[in-house]
């Protein structure tokens, strides 16, 4: 499928709705689980997202429409989100996380941005040259998978109480 | 994680508004998606989770809780939806889900369960004796797999848009 901007507005919108309703009033012991020691849990996921907000998309974006002779992404860090969390509550992050992605979603929306600037480019610190289309769309797939990790991760603390049906789903083994 | 009963009921009653917020009015192409040929769409697994309600679980749980000499599930048809819900309206299926998984979780709910009644055994056609809780384990892990597997469709939509980004993406590649 191609990128489309409308679409993509609109995806990003409902994410922290998604979210706060299959994680909003849950006990925490469902908050806090993983899949194993170096994972994440669904509140650690809620912590990277709002890093996500913060450092990456918007900033990015604004990096590709500054348009200067070496429109440089600063790196993204990855776990930045767990020390910057250590000590937040879990109502917290998803009300940053609302507030956050609200603010950005109207941002976007506010550059207005034209076929012509959804092909200006940028450069990874990785990969070199992308496009403002693929880091929208980069954006959309993103939240997307976290929200399936938030589910795997969920559906993973029923692993062993699922006794023999566990064959049957993918989604604790993957 | 051990099975609790009103963790469970709280997940299984949140499914419904989960799915709606995510693909409530989202255009059809991303309703029909999906991962390739004889793969579901988002839409598909609407119909696969309506099936739950009205041939799986609830009456599985009522074939162990009748504690008859054979208690022996009828066997799940997985793909019964992709008949039934060859012409049916999107929006149709979601209010239809959401009916029939109130109604569900209402009558789980009126079961009051006893722990003696979470170890009932029913018999499953392929793996034999499982338990209630086992059972209604494995309802909340196939509903958070089925959330999960919604949005990797969704995201795989978006594949080929996200260019070099892919290999951060662990999601379109699953």
């Amino acid at each position: 499928m191609d990128f489309d901007l409308r679409d993509a507005s609109n995806i990003l919108r409902r994410t922290p709705a998604t979210i706060r309703t299959i994680l909003g009033d849950i006990p925490d012991a469902w908050l806090r689980g993983t899949e194993g020691p170096d994972t994440w849990s669904p509140f650690d996921v809620v912590g990277h997202l709002i890093d996500g907000e913060e450092t990456d998309w918007i900033p990015r974006a604004r990096i590709i429409l500054a348009g200067g002779p070496n429109p440089a992404f600063v790196p993204f860090d990855r776990f930045r989100h767990l020390e910057t969390n250590r000590r937040a509550e879990p109502a917290g992050l998803l009300d940053r996380f609302e507030r956050l992605r609200a603010e950005n979603v109207a941002t976007l929306e506010g550059f207005r941005l034209t076929p012509a600037q959804l092909a200006l480019e940028g450069i990874h610190p990785e990969f070199g040259r992308v496009t403002m289309r693929q880091l929208l769309a980069t954006w959309v797939a993103h939240d997307l998978g976290h929200v399936a990790q938030i589910v795997r991760v969920m559906a993973k603390q029923y692993g062993d109480a699922v006794g023999p049906w566990k064959r049957y789903l993918p989604v604790l083994t993957r």
